[in-house]
């Protein structure tokens, strides 16, 4: 599909995408490069590519696909560090939780013989760095393309058929709307769940023993999200502010206005809140898109 | 271990406490009872009691320990109904999320022949109803113990031993420390929950289409807790209300005070945060109070 990818960082999302390259065959050579010298070692180790290079530049050189992988903060400063190693023709890509924050910082520095189209693959999991990569990541995940206005549909396409040749189901958004759906479906849930896991390290009057000891309850699925990549999340709070400040306030509203319901024993308001969310859960299992077992079948359930 | 046990309330738990019994042989006699017509019905073909019965005047009748396994809005007035036909001897126990209102809603009721030792285990799922129950649901799991003062040790011993022998691990508080510790392990995680769904349920700028398709990058998991039975829901949040309105507000206060790391871009600390949350997950997992495979291992994971 393509003669020479490059991968522009190595973390769970670049070596994923690496391991889903080999497995579907999309290139005969991986070009890859990230910034630790020890991610660069675990990399090799794992022949995630076909070379590291020790800079961007070298490894964008020749590529007709580029993909960035790094944290969406670094995105200014590596396209201008590597827009002239570009092959004219090639499609730069990248991976970020944001996209109307990355077309205003990558678009402005290219020349126009580059194909620039953002792509977001809905998928992760908790763990970060080149080891934590698989094939299977994108297997049955949304990944949604926000290509720029007059972006040649030619190319678009090339990238829509790599994504599906990933496992992935494609989907087009304006990079606006991308960045409201996304603060709901994922920004603001995961702040959320790192300031419940801070509210509960910080109380002084239970223990860390007991926060942990007696999480199963609910607590437990708030620390897998609150334990993703630090770096990654502070830019995408940074770089979605307007999106995430927006849902956030409207999420402190519905909060205080169900604080007020138990303050003025309101049940019956209440009930009808908790019956009703119970719908979208259902719908996300019927979407495939989560699990019909129960605790994520993780543990002692049944099976 | 008991002669006869009665089981009022046929839910998830009060179900899954029916298999538990049956795998360790505990008791030669179950004695059920549960509210609705359907539910008997169900429970009757499960084959989760010896026999149903159609009052819980009735189930309770001879039975050495009866287990409260309905809402814990009812125990005021079940406890009334029952008082008179409980044996002299009896263990009287409960499995509800508070405590305190517990111990307040049942003692006054009580005589001094009946035995009530409050108990809490941490084990569930988001599904509920009598043919959502298994025998393993608490294993591995903690249960809590909270005898008001002055309960006779042998007996507080005995129901220690009947949750170890379904599996459980037996830890031992005082009814107000309990109702704290739920509130930040259980409590607010749950309603924080439901406030996210309900927040993207209500927003009229995304289509529920997207929510649901776009859910995988930390939405889904709050799905899983916002499906959690409605009435079970209201009733914790009704009767531990001050906990829980004094966690949400220390909640609240650090949710607003990230709000304004991300308003005035202060990177620096958005990072340390997120940082030292990282921590609370490896103590959970490392505790066996969680799985350490990625995404809980629902479902592309890695294996």
């Amino acid at each position: 599909m393509f003669e020479r990818i490059a991968i522009i960082g190595m973390g769970l999302i670049g070596s994923s995408i690496a391991h889903g390259i080999r497995r579907s065959k999309l290139t005969s050579f991986i070009a890859g490069h990230t910034q630790s010298e020890s991610s660069t070692k675990v990399a090799q180790s794992l022949g995630l590519a076909d070379e590291m290079y020790p800079t961007p530049e070298h490894a964008v050189q020749d590529a007709d696909l580029i993909i960035l992988c790094t944290p969406v903060g670094t995105y200014e400063s590596l396209t201008s560090q590597i827009v002239n190693s570009i092959k004219p023709g090639a499609i730069l890509t990248d991976v970020g939780s944001v996209k109307k924050y990355v077309i205003d910082a990558v678009l402005p520095h290219l020349t126009q013989d580059i194909h620039f189209i953002p792509a977001h693959p809905i998928a992760g999991t908790e763990e970060s760095g080149p080891a934590s990569g698989f094939a299977e990541l994108f297997d049955n995940r949304w990944c949604i393309l926000t290509p720029p206005p007059n972006s040649n549909p030619k190319y678009i396409n090339k990238l829509k058929s790599f994504w599906e040749a990933m496992g992935a189901k494609v989907e087009f958004m304006e990079a606006e709307h991308h960045d409201t759906v996304l603060a709901v479906t994922s920004h603001v849930p995961h702040l959320i769940a790192y300031t419940m896991v801070g509210t509960a390290d910080h109380l002084r009057r239970i223990s860390n023993f007991e926060v942990v000891q007696f999480s199963a309850a609910g607590f437990r699925d708030f620390t897998r999200i609150a334990a993703s990549d630090p770096t990654m999340w502070r830019d995408v709070f940074l770089t979605n502010k307007e999106s995430t400040l927006d849902i956030l306030g409207r999420f402190t509203e519905e909060l205080l206005a169900l604080q007020r319901l138990i303050r003025t024993n309101d049940g019956e308001k209440l009930f009808e809140y908790f019956t009703e969310t119970r719908n979208i859960r259902r719908g996300i299992v019927e979407a495939g898109q989560d699990t019909a077992i129960p605790n994520f079948g993780r543990d002692n359930s049944k099976k």
